[in-house]
């Protein structure tokens, strides 16, 4: 990480006990939290009297949920502001606003569409930002997510992690997070659609740090054999739903079902970052015995709260 | 009550002790707010570092300050969720969307449309569930209208309460709630609108209980003779609009006027719930001296803490 | 100010150390809050379990935050109501409205369209109103400004401030405020463009009072001329966009830009209230080392504090 202020924006910008830390600080406030005893002070009232500006373009149930669950958590006001209460770059120019709002806040979870704004805000914000979801990132979920697995399989070392989908975002965060958790990832997506290049670099540059092996594929049954792990995403993303049909034809054959699932190691899982649709995964997987969505789901409150610690409380990083 | 996690769905699901309790409580935590002193931190606290969800697909002024005040009370955060915000069903299953809010709250106000959704919510979620107005029930309007009676006439068993309108969500729980108190309840609506048979069963059942009579009719001047309260309610329900007309016809002499409250008893005293519009009562009588309308507005908030209190908080009943 | 409840209604209602006082309490809490230790329960429990309302029918970002920044610093809790949670009046009369506003929560910073509709809180609410920008007046921006440029030169006393812009509600407070703060106001307006003759009356009295001059003119190089600040706003108010043109033409000359801020004295400094667009004001201007826009955006949060804690919390004013 640069000197300065830090951000959250991407876990390629974080080292191996970096990520692993904000896992480990995740566990730790989950069990703090459902423990349903009174929380000591040095949280509660970490962010007292202070503002969790929520920058959020677009609508968001778990997102929106979870930062502002671990704002409260430690004594924060999350303060939301909708594109119906904030349009960056609209009425006045980025840097004015990020200016503005970060001269009166304890930090910016930011929900934007392109990563440049992300990067925009990096560059002029007084205060933290956390990235809650751009095209290119989405680190708080893969967060959660080496939680969640960590939670099911006990050890991450060794495991098989299948994506099946879209090279999204998602995958993005989550394929760097599980390699530097000593998890082999494959990535099955449809042909014509590429994994992001630089995270491709990144990740086998990590593949080769921790052992972990990396692989992209457009084989869907390839992917899965043997996977401890099948993830998947909505194929349609937000803003996409005119493109709705080419791209279902497009993940033909991807839909996560037991035909995938049959080939995946006895003790498999599923996994799905929500809001789910039936193109991607069949009710019988998605609501199987095997399926720990709703750990996942739950789980983003914790890694939002190990989010904050970090990055707006502690300020520093293992 | 069923075994498991308590929600407050209808007045008709409480035995008397137990709704007799909300209606105290809610007064002993309205003498509480209204001291001025500082509030002990077995209250102030119970909340502390918890979101109260606010799923409201419905726009309201009363209920959602009422909620917010009341979570607020407590060291909660209240997160108020409007149809902008989530949507329920619509871009993921209902039952989707419960588990992953309930997973991250201590509780949920719901204020929807049909009591289908209701009933949904409290199969699926894993906390407590208040109903903050469905088409069917409104459970906290009834505590805080028989608070406001109480403290209008000091005791309710014996008084004769009027209702002259429609037979909507409000007088279902109100009726219900006024016979648990002894109260004598007189309902008029127009020809061809019928009160919803299970109310009627249960007003029936609960009349013999407490001794309180129970009647439907027709004839608003009936109903209002020597009564002690004359409530109404608007004429046109949200999402109603359309029928305007046909239904302002409808109810063509049930506006609440002085030659209406001129049959009543001496003592008698007007009830709106709010919104209030011209056609339902006149301003001689909604802004007379006998009026209690706002009275009862601000008594919502201490209904709002009598249920936070008791299925939240303790998560038990009288 | 009359006697009961007070309200924060406009600079013209405040005597001069009323006014001086709630700059300095503004100075004194940014000091608490910067210092980035542990608040005194005294000001961070002052409004614990208590809600601050805020109706806002027009969107705005600082006044947003800033507001919700001092009723948490305050450990109150901020309840946003934009245009699409309440109408005042559309729905139900704006005194009922009112009435139950405030009989539920602490203060309402009210953001509205006519001034009339300040004046009608006022009226009826039973807690203390702040006008958060009102077509008339802006008051918690004045005190932002003066305590900005008391930061800025350390005296007040003496200085010159020059407003090129509209005749609106921003510098009716502001100039009253300087005038208050012994600093000479020229305020130059377009031809066919009046102040309004109550501020300019009030403007005269104050300053005999305070010996400090003020004049309006059509030239904004006069007014520029020996300034130590230069200050403007938009040309185009939020609900003027139509007229957009024709403003635009009968601004031409009042940009703000290097002519006019070479006349101003040597330590001249520029502020706007914001969000700024390029007609009245350079980049080159607006970006400047002279520039204080950004510390003044931060100082609305002071401002917002100053306002609580005389009306809301103490209910006194110097």
């Amino acid at each position: 990480m640069s000197k300065g202020i830090k951000h959250l924006v991407s876990i390629s910008d974080l080292t191996t006990p970096e990520f692993t830390s904000l896992v480990n600080r995740a566990a730790h406030h989950k069990k703090i939290f459902k423990s349903g005893q009174p929380v000591s002070s040095e949280i509660s009232d970490a962010l007292k009297g202070k503002l969790v500006a929520m920058l959020f373009s677009k609508r968001s149930t778990r997102t929106r949920i979870s930062t502002e669950g671990a704002a409260v958590y430690f004594g924060g006001h999350p303060m939301f502001l909708g594109k119906d209460d904030i349009q960056l770059g609209v009425n006045e120019s980025f840097y004015d606003t990020t200016r503005i709002v970060s001269s009166m806040t304890s930090c910016i979870f930011a929900r934007v569409n392109s990563h440049s704004e992300i990067q925009q805000l990096c560059e002029h914000s007084s205060v933290p930002i956390i990235n809650s979801l751009c095209d290119t990132y989405h680190p708080l979920q893969a967060i959660c997510d080496i939680l969640t697995i960590k939670e099911a399989f006990g050890e991450t070392k060794g495991l098989k992690l299948a994506w099946v989908g879209d090279a999204n975002n998602v995958i993005n965060d989550l394929a760097i997070a599980a390699l530097r958790s000593g998890i082999h990832v494959s990535v099955a997506v449809p042909r014509g659609i590429e994994m992001n290049p630089t995270i491709v670099d990144v990740a086998k540059t990590v593949s080769q740090e921790t052992g972990a092996s990396f692989e992209v594929t457009n084989d869907p049954k390839s992917a899965c054999t043997d996977a401890n792990i099948i993830v998947t995403d909505t194929f349609v993303s937000m803003g996409e739903e005119a493109q709705k049909q080419i791209k279902l034809q497009q993940f033909s054959g991807f839909q996560v079902n037991s035909e995938l699932t049959k080939l995946a190691a006895p003790n498999w899982k599923f996994m799905h970052c929500l809001p789910r649709h039936q193109e991607e995964v069949t009710d019988e997987v998605f609501y199987s015995n095997n399926s720990i969505v709703f750990e996942e789901g739950e789980n983003r409150l914790y890694a939002a709260m190990a989010a904050i610690e970090a990055f707006v409380i502690k300020k520093e990083l293992a």
